[in-house]
């Protein structure tokens, strides 16, 4: 078997990685497993790490090591490229190829799979589902939001405190391009009805400036201070995304823009409220790539569904019911919290995401409601309490 | 008495905080403990917590809560804020006033106290140190730096392998507009010899755009990836900071001008290396003021020494060998790391700041020494470890 790591790294994705290695030992069908760095870069270059060989040690030190330890990429496969993996998968004697990944890993996983079938090559494909957006359509959530998401809450607690300190509006922009999940987890924060976030704009909800500068406007009237969680994908009505028009304009090969590891789109709603709302003390973080990478803070919860989403896709490819598969991560109905792991097509967890659905969002548009905060909490975990005179 | 904060919060501070109310109420001297909400505005607007009053287990708690709990200032008290001051001070009956910051609070403390004497008011002040910047002239380092370098080291191991995952140039801003020793401290996060940051630029080397593309794309020959740990105070030959030309010019009434709060810097850094080095994949975060607030995270030592910091700062104060003080942090020579607090007088922290020494910055100005790591490591403690294959 191959396993490889594609896409934007979490806290958690070493975990799947782990999971998927100890239970593939377990197995006499398997023979080698290789891990193939930077995704099917490693497989077009030929480099591998030998992780039969690793000890199980090493291997539980990298399951709590946040980032991609194989390495990652955002390579979308061609034909030619396909041609290439088989050839060196014939080489090796592969018959089983997993990818621990977002959407446009799983589509990788799809074409990959469906070149195969033509080209006659035998070959089970799992995608194994990664991405702290939240934003696939096979999972009611994915391995990697919990932790981001934790320490997003994390972050807007203690920011808010700092904000309460030296009083002014405080503008926190999260990741997540297309959905708001991250953003929405920033509600966690909040301990008394007065604490941050006050405003939540996430990119499902049409962003509109005389709004924003009105209810900022609103909330510093009523408290003195304001603390914003601002998705990286708000978009005008419009549907492009501010952020994008500010930045770069930089592309990868699945045709998504740069939004992250830029802090245009805070300093550009920061100059707006100094400008037009004349707020004195205006400031803005972009919570940048410490939101998947940060150590030692990882959920739980998180943590334990990686490494389970991992071993389930071992175990569902050597079953065999599918040939191109990925785990579905199944919340049990009830109160108590409970999820499963099920093998459904590549193609659900493929291409297109999902969105904040709007028994999540708040009438008002800048906030989440008690739904969201009842489905995100036991994936995030108890976070430190913080207490104020 | 009254105590209060002042100045940029910090992981630690509440610490003193609480380390001083719970000294002072061992003693018979002291009756009324007020904490002045805001630092000296809570004195002119008769805005105190009754903190005698507080449970003990409530300032446990909010002893662990990052930010200052009574609120914050950045006034520069003038003479008639003074004569107000004492106005109440006689009215509560005053007799010792505490003021946990850094030099500009620890200057504002200054001015109290000799406004006092001119005045004819009986007034013991104590400034206790607070500064994530690690930049008073009294202190072998403060209160709250540890703390901060522990977020900003264990950030940039992580970050360190996001990038090692995705490859490119990652610039990671980090605060201190004068001394560099909070991105020094970044230095903490290498395990490995290939471990990022790879290139650490300080406000006490001259910035050098030139220098920068060529340490960067030496860096990028090397290994395929690069992390810069840049301070926001970096500054070019005219000894003016870069980021300070970048940003809103905003300044506060001790005369320092906002760096904090932007990616300006960042992106700018960022825009260089694309348009002139050609790098293709650059990224740059900002951390911001996470690195002063979050919770959860706070070093040990730190902690500790912040508690005592502030107890001591009582003890001297009662004990009245001073009065007009500051508490030194002292380390013992030695291999084992131990530190004493001593009552010195105000001015030694006040005002002016100190920069990171000569014997910390490594000769090529883009790293710190194996000194300064000694120095820095039993203040920040263990971090995370991470494991690559």
């Amino acid at each position: 078997m191959v396993i490889a790591q594609s896409g934007g790294p979490s806290m958690v994705i070493n975990e799947s990685l782990v999971g998927a290695v100890l239970e593939a030992r377990k197995s006499a069908k398997i023979g080698k497993i290789l891990g193939a760095r930077h995704g099917i870069l490693g497989i077009l270059g030929n480099d591998y790490v030998d992780l039969r060989k690793v000890s199980v040690k090493k291997l539980e030190a990298i399951a709590e090591t946040p980032s991609s330890a194989l390495g990652s990429c955002r390579r979308k496969p061609d034909a030619a490229d396909c041609r290439a993996i088989f050839e060196e998968f014939r080489r090796l004697n592969v018959g089983y190829f997993f990818y621990i990944g977002g959407n446009d890993s799983a589509d990788a996983a799809r074409i990959v799979a469906e070149e195969a079938e033509k080209d006659g090559y035998p070959l089970v494909v799992y995608h194994i589902p990664k991405t702290i957006d939240n934003d696939l359509r096979s999972c009611d959530h994915t391995p990697g939001f919990g932790s981001a998401a934790r320490f997003v809450a994390s972050a807007i607690r203690g920011d808010d405190l700092d904000n309460r300190a030296l009083l002014g509006v405080k503008i926190d922009v999260i990741m997540g391009r297309d959905a708001g999940f991250l953003t929405a987890a920033s509600a966690l924060a909040r301990q008394r009805p007065d604490d941050g976030p006050h405003l939540i704009y996430l990119p499902e909800v049409p962003f509109s400036e005389a709004k924003f500068i009105r209810e900022v406007k609103a909330v510093m009237k009523r408290l003195g201070r304001c603390v914003c969680a601002v998705s990286e994908g708000i978009r005008g009505a419009d549907g492009v995304p501010i952020g994008a028009k500010l930045g770069s304009g930089e592309k990868d090969s699945h045709g998504n823009v740069q939004m992250s590891g830029t802090g245009a789109l805070g300093d550009a709603l920061a100059r707006i409220l100094k400008e037009k709302a004349k707020v004195k003390r205006v400031r803005a973080d972009t919570f940048g790539y410490l939101q998947r990478s940060f150590p030692g803070i990882a959920s739980r919860v998180d943590q334990a569904e990686g490494r389970a989403a991992g071993a389930a896709a071992v175990k569902a490819a050597l079953k065999g019911a599918l040939t191109k598969g990925t785990i579905a991560i199944v919340r049990a109905a009830g109160r108590k919290y409970k999820v499963a792991y099920a093998p459904v097509p590549v193609q659900n967890a493929a291409r297109f995401t999902r969105s904040v659905p709007k028994e999540f969002i708040a009438k008002n548009g800048h906030d989440v409601t008690a739904k969201f905060v009842e489905y995100a909490k036991p994936i995030v975990g108890e976070l430190p309490v913080c207490e104020i005179f």
